[in-house]
């Protein structure tokens, strides 16, 4: 199959100094060549591969503007394919107008996330070293950045190859005793199998249970902020807020996706949750167990329990709100609570000792603030270090899941003596739903679903 | 002096496939060497020139992207001096990383324009060119986008030359003579100067002409729709926007820089002006006189006079109309005035031949509204076909302005026979307001203003 060649404006859209397009096909270059006109080149054939040239993008007579123009020669290209990069004056007119001209010698219109799907259907990457690519376009903190550029590398993958490819040799060797089970053979080793299939699933779940983490690093760490009415929530938000903009305020045109409480903490953004229903007529801790604000506890990943030190004592706050959990029927398992006594600057007694369950500070005064904020820290960079790798993509981490699930079944039918080719339908499976996260197995639907999302030009 | 090296974002802001940063400056290189590993450089000081290397921009161990860089040499850059490209992964948080990894290496982040103008500083373009670099990117439409690509091209600017170049002559001459004014010596032939200076003056009253077309142009030409309430012209504007679309329209973001009624008519951008007023309580032509209507008339450079023509006579339309503009005291010279009879498919009678005055047409029909569309384009083109060259820019006229002054006055001084010395002050002066356009003489806070209206990385 003869594929397209795709054009499409690869940065940002918007006036600026610079934008570059860029073509990825068989054309590339004579399309490309068809419109450019440099004084140090007769044709683009000519081209040296990766030397930017100076010249003219001209609509017959008419220049259209000087760019920098770079063949990328496959497959020593991001998609493998022979790639043109173009940079043009940022202007809208230029922009869309060398886009036009491109599409008039013969391009097609790139679809969002093409370039790198080609890169991934012409082996340059796989499948989830493709997803980090967008992972790594839409990363704002450095842990998100971080978790999606281990993966771009291969980190993720890597690792998914190493337990495939031994789940594979077991496989072959268990569908040749198929082949010959008639003879009674056995080429397997049950007990290296049954090993194997403990360690694998050890592995995979581990993986899985990083998702947790990994999902909420990409998105935010969402931390849900309660208490009861005026024990100074909104302070406190608003004394870590001044001290800290997120990363990535400064540059322009981000803030229409920034919500107001997005925190910058260290490498990582914490998204704190609106709790305010908290406030409605509620004037005592037992009264708080409204339903949507328990609702949203139960979405966050940490939970500040935030209490007027100088009003309530710390034991019987925590009693009550044992009680309230208890009572809703509210499990915290998997999150990280902290108490936190507010308005330690109105306490006529000495401040508490902190614990690791309770810290005291003054939002209003912002005594102890920085130790608010080196908690929430602490308890990421713990979960982080207890995950070499970490999961940040659901379609990964059902992968995994079913992958387990398989293998868990195969190990169960080994342990009931179930006939052989049963057992290497499950790990067939197994090996199956792996392959889907790296692509080995892939479909059109599964990469119209990946790449769909990208953006334009990537 | 030794100048800083500078560094900024220099495409769009925004989440995108690309982006790029820039680097000027002495210390360019060995900034990028400092973040920049690649397997096939050991020091970037060794990077062959215009090519993309392909590697990993490092903060310490952590890698945080990959990216092809490039090297410009001084002085074969954009700004004259050594330059670095770095095209990274577009992520709000990788570009603004990179940014202040540069910034901590020991660049400085760059002021609006601060590329070009070191452009101009050393010599790689002249002013008037490096202001059209600024319009070739704010250029919206292809008749902006071609003035101002001429302009950066030198074709201003090379006219001005030779006309500096010939009164410098000149005033050379005349200085002379002042030098040696004891013993009444002729250098300059009285006859050829007076005649040069007709010349010069013709030239640049020409080019001050332009400037009206040159300005409308660049911010897209106005046109009134005026006419009683009822006559069609909101029919008529729908008519004609829904046919085409300015061609910018197609690129997110540029809707919030667009007003609801920006036409693009083949190569240039139109731009309606609301004339609401005329429809509060004004029921007939002669009661429409309202001053803030005709206010908006005289900002116009074309005005459609919109009647119905099933309804009211031309002549009698054409009348009145002249009648009110006497009445108030309004000229529309050197403006188009075009009479538009909306309505013909109501009218009973034969539709009038369309005259140069006056076109008939149907906007809810869409009958013949792609001849208003070519008499709009027939008007402009008539005048663009006028003018060799065209300024766009108001500090170009003003000089242009100051210089035909001082030449109308050395002319006068010649013709009185004033002393040589009053003339060589007004030559000066004539040669000082040419040499403020191509910056051959300028100051900080000239360059101040025209940079200052740049865009970052520019």
């Amino acid at each position: 199959m003869k594929q397209d060649t795709i054009a499409a404006i690869a940065t940002a859209p918007g006036e600026a100094a610079i934008a570059v397009l860029r073509l990825s096909g068989e054309k590339a270059v004579s399309i490309a060549d068809k419109l450019f006109v440099s004084p140090r080149l007769k044709s683009l054939q000519d081209a040296v591969a990766y030397h930017q040239y100076f010249g003219e993008i001209r609509e017959g007579d008419a220049l259209i503007d000087e760019v920098l123009l770079t063949v990328f020669k496959a497959p020593r290209s991001y998609t493998g394919e022979d790639v043109v990069e173009i940079a043009c004056h940022g202007s809208l007119y230029i922009q869309e107008k060398i886009l036009q001209l491109l599409m008039r010698e013969g391009a097609v219109p790139a679809k969002a996330g093409e370039f790198t799907q080609r890169a991934y259907l012409n082996g340059k990457m796989d499948l989830s070293q493709a997803e980090a690519v967008a992972d790594i376009i839409a990363s704002r903190s450095k842990g998100a950045h971080r978790i999606a550029m281990n993966q771009m590398r291969g980190g993720f993958s890597a690792l998914l190859k190493k337990l495939r490819s031994r789940l594979l040799d077991f496989a072959s060797l268990l569908e040749l005793e198929l082949d010959f089970s008639e003879e009674d053979v056995e080429f397997a080793d049950r007990k290296q199998f049954l090993s194997l299939i403990d360690q694998m699933i050890a592995e995979m779940e581990r993986l899985i249970a990083s998702f947790s983490l990994g999902n909420v690093i990409k998105n935010g760490i969402p931390v849900a902020i309660v208490g009861e009415p005026n024990v100074g929530k909104s302070t406190l938000l608003n004394a870590l807020l001044n001290e800290e903009r997120a990363i990535v305020s400064s540059i322009p045109g981000t803030t229409r996706d920034t919500v107001e409480d997005i925190l910058q903490i260290g490498p990582y953004q914490f998204r704190f949750i609106d709790t305010a229903g908290l406030r409605q007529g509620a004037q005592t801790i037992e009264e708080m167990g409204i339903k949507r604000a328990f609702g949203k506890m139960e979405k966050a990943h940490i939970i500040l329990a935030v209490f007027d030190s100088s009003k309530t004592s710390t034991s019987q706050f925590q009693t009550d709100f044992s009680d309230i959990l208890a009572r809703e029927d509210i499990s915290l398992e998997g999150k990280y609570l902290l108490f936190v006594g507010n308005k330690k600057d109105l306490l006529n007694a000495p401040v508490p000792q902190d614990t690791g369950e309770v810290l005291y500070l003054s939002a209003k005064e912002k005594e102890a603030v920085e130790n608010l904020k080196d908690r929430l820290l602490d308890f990421v960079r713990k979960e982080n270090a207890a995950h070499q790798l970490i999961v940040n993509n659901l379609r990964h981490v059902e992968a995994l899941q079913k992958s387990v699930e398989a293998l868990q079944q195969a190990k169960e039918a080994f342990e009931n003596a179930l006939p052989e080719d049963l057992i290497a339908v499950d790990i067939r499976s197994a090996l199956y739903h792996l392959g889907t996260i790296t692509g080995e197995i892939s479909s059109p639907e599964i990469l119209q679903n990946i790449f769909g999302k990208f953006c334009i030009g990537k």
